[in-house]
């Protein structure tokens, strides 16, 4: 009799994924040593010699971390009490007290030299769509026109080395021809990149797809995925970002570095005994984070906000210096070539007056608007991908999307250029050696093109021009990322996120210039905004709107104001800024209070308890706990009168993969919890090992042996794989406890009791089960364990 | 028969206190309605009429987070409920999604104002010392020299208007009799100061003396320190923080600008009814900081790191916006003249060298030691104020120091002028419009004194007499400092930890600059520092050594490198800055792990347990509970057998604050956990309120009444004011897990069992007094419960 979910079974684990034919979890990178946690011995018992393979853990598991941090500090003091024992004990106990501090550092050190290639390659590869440079096929278009002296600074991008294709192979620059073939060989590269990208990925690493995010969340909350973090990935990802950057698809890099990054953490840490994946992971967040955006307080605050699960505060210090060591190293390799640690920087000079909060709280709505938007978008298409027959053809969904950007990109400047200049682009405030078209305001004195330093300006040809080309360019963005972010290629959505606020922003923000320049007798610019002032920034706006778009899509709060703030250095707007980030977040709760992240691990089922969503019900543990009054009863096992033969057919006929331990049937008290992989492997030892063991040998779980009759075969002691310390609450508990246990001690499942009597067991999924069906939703939708 | 300490008595807690004379427990302060928990409803049990007064606290208890927590949501959970039924309703619940908002927004608004107020007072009354200005009294010595047209900019500092108190009485402004009456008179002022401060603190508000962090962090971690928050602490802390700060006394401003913080968020959060106190003082602290510095990031990263103990999500965003708040109300009163927000506004132009990182380091080296004895003797010297008669003097040892300090600090400039002063002088680099003594370079052009644009400089003879009084100004603040941290005034301890540091910083960057210059051709100066360079920058030595100093104080790490960073605005001297501030906390750990605040927590025996050090030891959970074995049995009650008379003498002849209840004596199965204080109120109750209740009443905490005899009184049901839900863990459970569970959950008692059977107690105090016997320490030097 196998009675309902206790907790889940491994085949039904694998039988559920393999119905997801994008998931491929029995595949290639489940081979290629990656994974979670393997530590080998059990500690809870120090008398025993630890039987090999007990403790450790099957893929698609729940980490218990409580058991986890204990192995790890007992690992510690072993290591420290023997350190005065001889010179190479103390050795080895300084290493190991090190050794996490190496780890961050080379972490830190491999994230940013692998974030600076990355850069390198992407810009080189982005600019061969264009053309090439004749003199040194290895410099991208702008390194090729520095050695050249011909050009003059408002010119800088047209030099005699730079060829474009149309100019390489029909000789000439100009002409419709010419255009017909740089459109081509435009289309032709973005082609190649994405097939290229999507092909490695599928036949490598298809772990290496998407941004990561959601999968880094899941595992730093306990769950295991073999081979996510393994060097395969990583390498398979640090390629085809590249390429997938280049193939100019609506997508950035800045959520695949974070993978990147955790991927450097993960292999470090296995070059270290010492158990500390979580920190290490939580470091290396951040330092994916501050190498995206050259902004190392702001990665730390977004591994604390965004990524980790605990948070302690040694993780707080070790992501801060994993975090700064990888700025370091992306500064030295310079890969921008401004000697700049961000990749936006930008000052403004005037201030910001109190009137405009009104357009930054609108920027915000806009944000709120679009990120509730996108996430539903995203989600519905997502979810067709996965349930129709169109998910088995990702390589053509690739092609076809990235044909489709190519083709509507190119005529556009603002959308044929890389996403990261354009936000560049954007957030610059317009200085008189400023040539870009947003700039071609018509000067006061003259009625020239000519740049005056006066900058209270109307706008010119120039930039009305500018402001279609944007609108277009924000509706092309703002379709194609939902259809990109979930493409089987690696895809951040920062970049994209942050180029629609920012084309909003401008657009709004030269609105408003205008605005206030033709009215400035409006008793709204009256007092501040003089004629020949400078009062607006439309680069602020620009600002302000990316800020917006991405804090309404992710739902991240300080982390995003920080960032922002680091990329400007000035604490003047973060006012502006948080003005427009609250407006976001509100506006996007209302509509659902998911974030893109958290969508995302929903959609794909994984056990991810979110620490951040409170549970707001009145439910008991009784009414969650199973088995439920019409289950079966509890599958339990007692401590002292099972035979291995009752014992095998308990976990033969169920699933559960742990059985709590009791003193008697009758009496029901809770002696401990023992888990089903570990009573196998216990099992198979004893027989190959101990002598005398059968089928109707005792098998007792007490201190001590029972009184057996003189003629039975010798028992079999299992103490030393007994949990002694399982966590339990009363069935009277309300579940917000509960949930809170759940989440703060990272548990994996916790026994119920009654006055002293077990009466059911709650496991995560249970948990996740029951909010789903709180939240009337499916509550099949989690699966795993 | 009273067995020993399972949770404390009431009355043995007043007993401990009333023989340290200093700690005033049961004096005026405690009448003044601050509080930190008032909640006046019991809320697991839903189904009758809570009895008023169960469920409070008393003074110098410890808190349930996880009750309180409950009884958050379920009021919140109400409102919600009620939402659509009325208008009103409606409204009601909208005041209180964003009350919270509301009262960090109050806090901030509050924090940033008392700052101001405080900085200008305090500027104010440190400028009487020297003179007064004579057009408008309530102009400093800065402000009054503001309107003066004939002073230039060198002498920016002189002007008619300004009259010291020589020139005012005696007439003449030079000579040794002028001299002799500004010494008299700096003296008698700051003796004024200190005495008024001393006399406010110990008539009026006894809470309101030191720094306020230890105690802020104590009763985050869930203790009861009655009015420790309220207005009148409030009201006395401002005005004497004015005071001392004024009398010249080695203190700073900072820690007990948090405390101000923290009484404004508690007596706003009075006014809401939503219990989130906890988050408020967070929040509280990061706007405290925040305006202490002009560092809002800083200031959350501070309260995150150093003083919360929870720091859930929502507390990041509101602390931020409390912090924001705050700084944005202060950068408008704009108490220092220059528009900047921080306190120490610098600004480098050179960067660094890799071989400047030998002297960066020692300068955390020395920060560390600094740490290090600076703790030891303080805390010395502290024990000693209390346990000998010297403490019963407060207001004389005020005198004294004060005194001391006065006679010694005015000869020499660096010690007379404000100490905030003498760190920006320290931090700032010499500029061609610097006058200071510091910058006296020889020119190398004519030998003059004048200034010259050219940067490496030998030293002028202004620079060697500068070093000397720097070297006597570091010795006096050393020594001051140590004796003045403790007195029973406001006293914060960065402005005098980064005074320190400063000023060490500064001596050894000069040292390193006149080096570099007199052997710029040494392979060390070769590559970077030619002949005419400016390669040196001593106001950066400065700022590192500042941090270094207060890193080795406080243990503060990223919270600390954060808010230089925030002063000085550059990512560039963020790895001078690390490397310094770790070298001190490893320097600084080596001679004990505790930073100040945890020393000072450890010296008044508060029941704070640490979130940051790790428990190592492999102690189960049945050798620290209660009882022990040869203690007496466990004082339980039984669920439905006792009778009222039964109950109180177990009440009146034990001194517990709890009490498990069980099915029967003989089972020993645990049913849930009574507290003696509902106990006592809901017999109280009964006997006002329900007739019949008697002696030979039978009491009961089951669901139905037993059944009775039919002669016997009315039974009482108590099963309103059961815990049914106590945290229990086996007695095999690691303690180093039972201490992960009290401190992420935030528990005051957790009883043990085995195999279902009540075995004993665990309460916060035992762990502490474990942990302290552990340590080796005095376990009895834990006090309150």
């Amino acid at each position: 009799t196998s009675p309902p979910l206790q907790t889940d079974r491994d085949l039904s684990i694998r039988n559920d994924t393999t119905e997801q034919p994008w998931l491929y979890w029995s595949n290639y990178a489940m081979s290629n040593g990656g994974g979670v946690a393997s530590s080998t011995t059990h500690l809870l018992d120090f008398l025993e010699e630890p039987i090999p393979g007990v403790g450790t853990y099957d893929d698609f598991h729940t980490i218990d971390w409580v058991r986890e941090k204990c192995k790890d500090r007992e690992r510690h003091r072993k290591i420290n009490s023997k350190k005065k024992e001889s010179a190479w004990e103390f050795t080895k106990s300084l290493y190991d007290a090190w050794s996490g501090w190496l780890v961050v550092t080379l972490t830190g050190l491999a994230s940013g030299a692998l974030a600076g290639l990355i850069d390198i390659a992407a810009d080189w590869m982005n600019d061969l769509k264009e053309g090439v440079c004749l003199s040194a096929m290895w410099f991208n278009h702008e390194q090729c026109c520095w050695t050249s002296n011909e050009t003059t600074f408002a010119e800088r991008d047209k030099c005699p080395q730079w060829k474009s294709w149309a100019e390489l192979i029909l000789g000439q620059a100009e002409g419709p021809g010419s255009y017909i073939m740089n459109y081509f060989m435009y289309i032709y590269w973005a082609l190649s990149f994405a097939f290229l990208a999507v092909c490695l990925v599928k036949v490598f690493a298809p772990y290496a797809c998407g941004s990561g995010i959601p999968e880094i969340k899941t595992i730093l909350s306990g769950f295991i995925i073999r081979g996510y973090l393994g060097k395969w990935t990583l390498m398979i990802k640090t390629i085809t970002l590249v390429l997938a950057v280049a193939s100019g698809l609506s997508l950035g890099k800045e959520g695949p570095l974070v993978h990147v990054a955790c991927c450097c953490g993960n292999i470090f840490s296995y070059l270290f005994p010492k158990y500390s994946k979580n920190e290490v992971l939580s470091a290396a967040s951040a330092a994916g984070v501050s190498v995206a955006f050259g902004a190392p307080i702001g990665g730390v605050l977004f591994s604390l906000e965004e990524v980790s699960y605990y948070f302690p505060l040694k993780t707080l210090w070790r992501s801060f210096f994993a975090a700064l060591v990888a700025a370091f190293v992306l500064r030295s390799i310079n890969p921008f070539g401004n000697s700049r640690l961000v990749l936006f920087y930008v000052e403004y000079h005037t201030p910001w007056y109190l009137f405009e909060l009104i357009p930054f709280i609108l920027l915000g709505v806009f944000g709120g608007l679009w990120g509730a938007f996108f996430i539903r978008a995203n989600i519905a298409w997502c979810r067709r991908r996965k349930s129709t027959r169109f998910g088995k053809y990702p390589v053509l969904e690739v092609i076809l999307v990235a044909a489709i950007t190519a083709v509507v990109a190119f005529p556009n400047p603002y959308t044929r250029q890389n996403t990261s200049e354009l936000i560049k682009e954007l957030f610059t405030d317009c200085g008189p050696l400023e040539s870009s078209q947003l700039c071609q305001y018509r000067s006061q004195m003259n009625g020239s093109k000519a740049f005056t330093d006066n900058p209270n300006r109307p706008a010119g040809p120039g930039v009305y021009s500018a402001m279609w080309q944007l609108c277009l360019a924000l509706i092309f963005k703002i379709i194609m990322t939902i259809f990109t972010f979930g493409l089987k290629v690696p895809s951040g959505l920062f970049i994209p996120s942050m180029a629609i606020g920012a084309i909003a922003g401008r657009i709004v923000g030269i609105a408003v210039e205008q605005l206030a320049y033709y009215h400035h007798d409006w008793f709204l610019f009256k007092e501040w905004c003089e004629v020949g002032a400078d009062c607006i920034t439309p680069g602020l706006y620009a600002m302000v709107g990316a800020a917006a778009c991405l804090g309404g899509v992710t739902r991240m709060t300080v982390s995003l104001v920080v960032i922002v703030f680091e990329l400007t250095g000035g604490l003047e707007y973060i006012v502006p800024l948080m003005a427009a980030v609250m407006t976001s977040k509100w506006v996007g709760d209302a509509f659902g209070r998911e974030g893109i992240y958290e969508a995302h691990i929903r959609l794909n089922g994984y056990p991810f308890l979110d620490a951040k969503e409170e549970f707001t019900h009145t439910t008991l543990a009784r009414e969650v706990m199973r088995p439920r009054r019409s289950d079966p009863p509890l599958a339990v096992l007692t401590q002292d009168d099972l035979t291995v033969e009752e014992l095998q057919s308990v976990i033969n006929e169920t699933s559960y993969n742990g059985f709590p331990v009791i003193v008697s049937k009758e009496s029901q008290r809770l002696v401990g919890f023992a888990l089903r992989r570990d009573i196998t492997i216990a099992i198979e030892n004893a027989r190959r090992k101990q002598e005398g063991i059968m089928l109707n040998s005792r098998v007792y779980f007490t201190q001590h042996a029972p009184t057996l009759p003189a003629d039975s075969p010798r028992p079999l002691k299992l103490r030393s794989i007994l949990d002694m310390s399982p966590f339990t609450v009363t069935d009277h508990t309300p579940m917000e406890i509960v949930v809170d246990i759940f989440r703060k001690l990272g548990l994996r499942q916790c026994l119920v009791t009654h006055n002293g009597r077990l009466l059911g067991i709650i496991t995560k999924k249970d948990i996740l089960r029951h909010m789903a069906q709180m939240a009337n939703q499916d509550p099949e939708s989690i699966m795993f364990n």
